[in-house]
């Protein structure tokens, strides 16, 4: 019985990079070697007990790797092949999978949202040597030869839901979008935006190198919240509103803000995890008459979005590695979720190489 | 100078019948005699108080009638001609009617919602022996011979907005949907979805009445909310949530049930006008992150919809008469106003002659 | 060795019923023991050689059955689970399901369209007393108790396909529809458009009898071909032309005329199955210039619509019964393909009982 | 009676710039002072009797001016605003219009395609001292201070029209597209599809000139198809075809080509304007079954298309000034005809300026 080192949670705020058994691969499955793998604002929320998940559970959810092991029914792949794996493992073959909902993917249970998130939430992660990949089949993108790791292990979950914000609020050629929060995920919605062709893209953030950053990944203008009212201000700048606000933040106050800075017909694409409840305020929304939109995304996966999403970076139409602005071992993950969990130090996203 | 008789709103709980101007055409304008129209649940708003106008307009925006006079740049009518106009009446040449968001139709100013909705809310509306019509040319729908005003008059808000509901939904073969509340709107929106093809549609009333109205107009299934848990049951017909919930009372409760009933993905189509902040509870919504939406729709008006409405009563697809329960003549209109907001005699909608 | 009867394709004009291997079922695979197909147009045109299949191969993709086994790696099914599955099965889990177009499922081959359609075409089929079927996760529908075999078995291809029609030429409500033949697919094109909320269904077709079966499927209007100048009917009837013309033969005469048909943008939805080269003539089309659409589609398939489907049927929405005039045993089908291919005794489809 | 300078339609192969009477402003309309306008290809047909015009029409349809002139019933305008004015000029109150096919504005007729093409077609066009514009409410679009009218002329008819191919193609992020043919309207295509996010540009055209401009407006690689045989060479860039396909030159070779390099589910977008039967070959199209789409799209005009087009320039989305390569006065026109038609000394647009 082979063994593997690998980050495991045994409680609030306590983590542990242990022994622990390295996964083999049953039908449609396959195990990687993983080469580069991510800590997620997501795996804070599990290690400060905000986001339950059970004791024992490898975290992380950002895998690159090698395939070392394919089970039976899995096709087209052999071992040594690089691959990408999104962070949402859809099956392709449950009903929601087959409604071309995937992130909803259900795996047999149709009613619960979330199903297609695994790794590190039901299933164990990435933060780990070797990961077990459920419906490989679906699953494993190849990495093209000349594309590097570095390049690419922030589509699985980051740039994958910060473009779905743009994706999902249907941003189009001339659009007005503003994007609240310029953390990881929010930086690919303005990326996502200015990729999809919208003609003004504001930013908004309290920290000042993050509203730095937002403008070179595609923001014409960035706002301070602590400095100027965002709702006034984006009206003024759109004159009566934006097309698109996309939230990336998750709090209640920003989500209200991002509802007051629409235009009539407009649509607040929400791509923030909340906790309490939200409020959809008296003077937004016109009192429910403003045909106005809100649509939630969970981060798409799947083989063919992590094969699009690499052929936009193979492109060179987006850079994501100024994003991954430090990197630990995995041994010394717990350093790296202090640094992350502090915000220090200009911190966007750290990478873990096994 | 010409006068008319019209119902005025002269304050809260004070409308009144009386002589007043009877207007004429100017350009892009028409006027037409009124042979037929209603009193709405928002004219009860008004009356109330509960929704603001400005003292001394007429109220009223579900108008048929024949052309008397016509303006400079209208042409293909004569006067004479029969026609349904729609509660809202888009200009079709603002920035918001050609991005297709014609209901919010700003008339020149881009920044306010609902701009589409002008009768009996910013200018005369249809309580009246006359109307005039602004941007005729976008709003005059001429009704076949063979269609009586009766078939017609409930496309101009109650049908177009009814239907809305389902089409924002996105409604479509095979679809579980519920509709929270059978008032005329609701019970609209029941016959929408099944028009469109639901193969369940399932209708939420606490009105006997309603509830059997409702089963006449495309529900499968009625449920009594205070009688049974409307969610649970909701889930349990359907196998863990709707494709497609449609709000159509206006009430946070009901807002937040629909949510409650939706499936990951589902679509919350909502038509309520709601006063006072809307919740969208922890326990719904999957934090944010269920692929769900929120789409509000205003009752889409012009001349083109209220076409396709009537060539869908004409083809015999929906019968709208039964719910035109009871008539009073302009005259008497006070009492029908009474008759209204009491719920009276399983009262629906009223016509209005004058 | 356990063999089974099968209906064998040995050459043009040569099927013959006999003892062949009975399969078993491998990884993600799964058989069924057929207690209901059919006989499709598509298998006419394999017998006489019009479409090419190998020799050996057993024919039909219509398939209700029982499962007799489940392989490794399928779920949530037990043995006597009663199913029907689609003509088309679909992966789930390639480039082409996993970007929604499912029929386009290329089993690890990306580059070959119809690659969804195996039954009958590239693997053993559905005329059988047993069938093997693939991806069985994604492919397996259980019927509800209350739905029989007769009720469902034409969801797998004729009423998805025809549905399809409507579906992708994106009828909605007050649509004008002309339908261009009126054989089982047809008919299912002009149940799909009523189904949708088209206002006027128009039905061509030159065979009296189909005629009149358009009549109680849904068709408003029925024209005979050969009495009346078609393109210029339907342009009279609907004032300059249809929203969305449905060609369900696979003739270039009808392609050119359903484009014929078409209003400024409008769409051609297309289900033939065309030989020879297609004419986008003159007079129609606009010079390209009328932003019209043709768009065609081949047989949805997959667990997920099957389940829509039959709870359609479910649901009284449909009934599809009518359409199966005529039932053989699987050993007396050669005289099913004889009546079949005469067009004799109002045939529409033929049942096939092993 | 005043009168301007403007070049006259007089019969195939003449056109003279000549006196005519200077137009004035009714109900409804505008007259601009024209600054700078250009010539089409579109204007060489109609030069060349390819396309037929009544004798005696002023010409041209890309028009920016001054407003001198304001009918009643226009509002929000005043004499001096400088606009731009698209090519097509919906009315926005018609049955198409409010269909949202304005391109299909039938101003009163609604069977007839192309119907909002007006200047230069079916009414005076651009190329003209001064230029009476229809249903001005719709169509006045006002460019803001800081742009340039060189920036914005070719807005009005090439780039809304290329970058519709994109649009209508649906083209989203990590999209492969092939444009075939780098004239201006294929150009604008290549940055449209650049700009809505495609991770493979492929540009066609067999002259070097316009390939190393395509390069530079967007195109990731360029095919001369005098050198390679594009479809194969597509289809090995591809890995199987490309998603979307665009034709910007109107012949019936390219159509087949461009049908040839979709991949199953594939979208050919044509722009093109052809004369004499389009041919949909055997070997694409998969005999009607690959699930593809062919749509057409006329230039989409009005004034809210035109603002948002302005405000990408603006936003430097795109720069549109480099293919303005030659500029001629209104009096010397004849000689940018000549050298327009003759395709010489790398002619791209060319600018007139009255």
């Amino acid at each position: 019985m082979e063994m593997m080192r690998a980050n495991v949670f045994h409680g609030v705020n306590d983590i542990r990079v242990e022994e622990v058994l390295r996964p083999s691969a049953g039908v449609g499955e396959a195990v990687i070697r993983i080469t580069l793998t991510t800590i997620c604002g997501t795996d804070l929320h599990i290690l400060r007990g905000e986001y339950p998940v059970k004791t024992g559970l490898i975290i992380g959810h950002e895998p690159v790797g090698v395939i070392t092991d394919l089970g039976p029914g899995v096709s087209g792949y052999v071992v040594g092949d690089r691959v990408l794996v999104g962070a949402i493992t859809p099956c392709g073959q449950c009903r929601a999978c087959l409604s071309a909902h995937w992130a909803q993917c259900g795996h047999g249970d149709d009613t619960q949202a979330m199903g297609g998130w695994r790794f590190g939430n039901t299933i164990n992660g990435a933060q780990a040597e070797y990961l077990l990949v459920p419906n490989a089949q679906a699953n494993l993108a190849k990495i093209p030869d000349g594309v590097t790791d570095e390049q690419v292990v922030l589509l699985a979950d980051i740039a994958s839901t910060g473009f779905s914000g743009a994706e999902s609020g249907r941003v189009t050629v001339g659009d007005t979008v503003v994007v609240f929060a310029q953390g990881p995920i929010g930086l690919c919605a303005t990326a996502g935006a200015r990729l999809m062709g919208a003609a003004l893209v504001i930013g908004v953030d309290g920290n000042e190198h993050r509203r730095s950053v937002a403008k070179k990944m595609g923001a014409d203008i960035v706002i301070d919240p602590n400095e100027q009212d965002v709702v006034a201000e984006v009206k003024r700048l759109t004159g009566g509103g934006v097309d698109v606000a996309i939230e990336a933040l998750g709090s209640p106050e920003t989500f209200k803000s991002a509802l007051r800075c629409l235009r009539p017909g407009g649509t607040l694409s929400s791509l923030g995890v909340y906790s309490g409840k939200l409020q959809i305020p008296d003077d937004a929304f016109a009192a429910g008459l403003g045909d106005h939109k809100i649509v939630t995304t969970l981060c798409p996966g799947g083989k063919e979005r992590m094969r699009r999403l690499i052929e936009t970076v193979r492109a060179g139409r987006i850079d994501l590695t100024p994003l991954l602005t430090h990197t630990f071992t995995l041994d010394d993950i717990v350093s790296g979720y202090d640094l992350f969990g502090s915000c220090r130090d200009n911190v966007l996203k750290i990478a873990i190489r096994p």
